[in-house]
């Protein structure tokens, strides 16, 4: 199996990756507050859990062949989203209030996932367009995977602007690399970018276009 | 990555790829004009035309172990997908009033499909009854996902003659196979017994049986 | 492709194959007879069947880097899941009548699906927490996929002890290769754990905890 040949310092590696985690945990809780909501049992809050944390990654590396996931081969990235799912088990209600805080820690992760979803398709060769759609796969598809499994049409589809603010991060990195940029402070453009965007759309409540006459 | 062996003459090749990207385009349309009539947002859209056009080629491909998937490797397949998907959120109108012009197309699309992914399984060294499910499913997957992406039971499991026009066709390819014949007249063949099939089942308005006393 | 190197003789593996397709024939009956009740044609009661017999161990090969699956590479298994799928077709009343028995061969399948997923998972080199999480995945993936595939949340997820079964028996195969102990007697004890905990759990009425206060 390749390495991922990001050529990224030591030090640096570590604070992604423990953003990483912090990204892992806020998607976790939110699969977790949901699975509670539908009444469903632990081991339905800790699917949930699981399924809003990785399933996007996963998704990204089963396509671009990269199995086992890497979710699968380190076992922190289980463990965080296996402690979002207590966390949410046993502390839901202050959990829901936390609403402003959680939509900012989520808006992180969103940017952090997509950067790092479409940087690792980049490295495995993939063409820009196929990079940018799985870096948005990567922050948007446990969100959907997660609704789904509660069988509703995943929110990601149909309200506000979340996917358009990780399409907007995937872009500028998908720009950086056409530019030759050196592709750290391009990440972190990109990351900042959807967070930004993310942030203000849901304090001024952006949606998202419909089609005319729907 | 292995090639796919086809032994197939380039012009011709040409051909097919026109004839894919159109099957790509219409199963697209299916999937933008569902999305709208869901009220899902533009992106919503996008990701319901990418679903019911390339996710049966993709599933089949994970399966035989062909990641990144076709669709992944050459960006017209993706470009056909959501052209289809901006075509379907800007023209829903009148394209849901083709009807009959859209399922021609379509069934065309479930011919060529099914003989392209029977024809590539048998191709990774598939025995014939796993290659023939893999040709249904790439035809039936992308219908099917875009249905559970609107949480609804797949409509191809429940209604009309569709799964099994395409299950004609991946007999056909498999039965030329058998018998040594040559690959090219044979999904020729494939593909307009499932054209024909769809099509007369449609006007006929057959439907697949159902459980005796169900 | 990578050959399991499970260390088992060869009468042994006769019977363990053939406990296996018993499991596929008592999961694929669950998912054929749930489509008949949601009143889907022949071609769905097939997929239904073939997705609650196998789409868990597809999961497990495709997330192991062990594409294509098993149940591609060896008809029986996609023969056990048909057969399945024509008896709950033709015999459906007289299958949802044998509710006892076929919840006793259903946790009998439970028990040896966690445990072959958690074995072949370990096999091909993951952690013992992935390890456990794939054989829990493998037993109760394909019931979760029958049921999303008629847009319901996943019985797994809300009903029962089932899943807390299925992870005993992966937590015993773990403890067992953690201590060094021969790997087939672990196996009978763990898939033996499986079923009796899911046997009594449903005979005396048990249920998974939900989130206090929820």
């Amino acid at each position: 199996m390749p390495p991922i040949p990001l050529p990224i310092p030591t030090s640096l590696s570590d604070l992604l990756l423990a953003m990483d985690l912090i990204g892992v945990f806020v998607f976790g809780l939110s699969g977790g507050t949901l699975a509670v909501r539908k009444n469903l049992d632990l081991f339905g809050v800790m699917v949930l859990s699981l399924a809003a944390a990785l399933a996007g990654g996963v998704f990204r590396d089963l396509l671009i062949g990269a199995a086992p996931p890497a979710s699968l081969r380190d076992d922190r990235y289980l463990l965080a989203a296996l402690a979002a799912g207590f966390a949410a088990f046993l502390f839901h209600r202050p959990i829901n209030r936390l609403g402003k805080p959680v939509m900012v820690l989520d808006a992180a992760g969103l940017g952090l996932f997509t950067v790092a979803g479409c940087s690792k398709a980049l490295a495995y060769g993939l063409t820009p367009l196929p990079a940018a759609l799985l870096g948005v796969m990567t922050a948007c598809g446990g969100g959907a995977m997660r609704d789904l499994l509660v069988a509703e049409v995943p929110r990601v589809l149909r309200e506000e602007i979340y996917a358009m603010a990780s399409l907007l991060g995937a872009a500028v990195v998908i720009a950086g690399q056409h530019l030759g940029l050196p592709p750290v402070p391009v990440a972190v453009v990109g990351a900042a970018a959807v967070f930004a965007l993310r942030v203000v759309s849901v304090l001024r409540g952006w949606s998202a276009p419909r089609a005319p006459g729907s």
